[in-house]
């Protein structure tokens, strides 16, 4: 468990490699010394790819990296954005992190069955993700929403109480062992054509809000939200590919256009 | 192994349950900080039985207690001891963690068929119990000696930077997971819904023929049964529910009346 203090430096096919591993989004965290003890958590089992959603105490983080215990090769690659949309933009298989199940009907998978997921779909060239959320209320229904799946912890329902260092360590090992189990049959085959990036989604559930926005479809609007979340998960349920979110994109023209929507062809860019 | 199913009287209250799990051991803990991270991470998994053989700072610990986060009934069942042989007297199989694998002719296992061995075994009427060591410096050679087999965690060699906390949490994790795993009900139940009635879906790809069909979308025509089809499939893939089928069905019907109201102005002037 000693740690070299003078850390070796990473080669650069290894960290394309970590690279090509899970990327861990971390949602608002509020202290640095969480993200530190994330950092470590990852280096530990080989994971590099930390992106952070607005942290609340700004970045980069003299406390993070004290706590990250050396793992500075993890603390230098962080990437910061402003929208969890933008933090998982070439993701194509995303995870949510639950400290238990929620009402939806997105799969529930514990750490293992999730890990070997991740694995088969990382063998087969999708680059994946999991999101944490923040120390107090974890994610939204919104930002679960974004995700395929969702993960949950086996703890015990009478005292549940991981923090997001111990959830990012618990999903990390799971990653690590799940290589490590000479990877039999992955119960995931890969698909003729992967889904697409989530970056195409969202551009798609962002038309199809503008295009129903023309019409009376979100009524009354204090249920727009919750109509707005209900679209989304199941249209990101649906596991479209690129071509097929494309094909969807068409048909939303194809309606914006015959509402009268011809000259505004910018809007469909937005988001 | 001679096994005796009236060992000992089982009393039916949960702690006489937990009294049962493993024992967690804790040789010369430094810090209270670590030793209440460990109940913690125990606590989550329902792990209860906490010994020290010799804690640094003394027993008890206000700050063991503070880092616990209330799990205060793990501090309380805390019981020291001033040796190691004493702390695992009534244990009938003893697991070393180590960081990394000794030159021993011990077994050495990962968390996973550690945890399988040792539900086994309790499940058999036998206590187990797993040595954690020092912050510093782990176990000696002599304490690792006493135990039947050697954990060690699967780590990336270029880091391997595991705290107390963070064995005992993976430990405590992969005890109750190979549990769960012995249930015949799967642990997590995807809330599945059913998905709808063929009949269902396909009133709903007829609706979005006739929509589409408003708009210039089947064009050139010699296309349009390649691209009903295409919708179709795709369509189909996406396995949707009943509720998830009537909610497309109310999108489009959004569509056709913004159709109807704009089209009655606007359709002969734009062809």
């Amino acid at each position: 468990m000693a740690q070299d203090p003078d850390h070796r430096p990473v080669e650069p096919t290894e960290t394309a490699t970590a690279r090509a591993g899970p990327a861990v989004v971390l949602v608002e965290p509020q202290l640095g010394e969480n993200i530190g003890m994330v950092a470590r958590a990852m280096a530990n089992f080989g994971l590099i790819d930390l992106r952070l959603v607005n942290p609340r105490d700004g970045w980069p983080s003299e406390k993070a990296r004290a706590a990250a215990s050396s793992a500075d090769h993890v603390i230098d690659a962080v990437r910061l954005y402003d929208s969890v949309e933008t933090a998982v933009a070439d993701v194509m298989y995303l995870l949510a992190t639950t400290a238990r199940p929620r009402d939806s009907y997105k799969p529930v998978r514990g750490p293992e069955t999730a890990a070997r997921e991740m694995r088969a779909r990382s063998a087969a060239g999708q680059k994946v993700g999991m999101l944490f959320g923040r120390e107090r209320y974890g994610l939204s229904n919104a930002e679960v929403g974004l995700a395929d799946e969702i993960v949950t912890f086996p703890v015990d329902p009478a005292f549940a109480s991981l923090n997001i260092a111990q959830a990012v360590l618990l999903m990390s090992y799971s990653w690590r062992a799940a290589g490590a189990e000479d990877a039999t049959v992955p119960r995931f085959a890969a698909p003729e054509a992967p889904p697409a990036e989530k970056a195409d989604l969202y551009r798609l559930l962002d038309h199809l809000e503008t295009s129903l926005s023309r019409t009376g479809y979100f009524h009354p609007p204090e249920k727009r939200d919750a109509m707005v979340q209900n679209l989304r998960t199941m249209l990101t349920k649906a596991g479209f590919t690129e071509p097929e979110v494309r094909t969807l994109r068409g048909v939303l023209r194809a309606f914006d256009y015959e509402m009268g929507e011809r000259g505004r062809s910018g809007r469909e860019s937005t988001g």
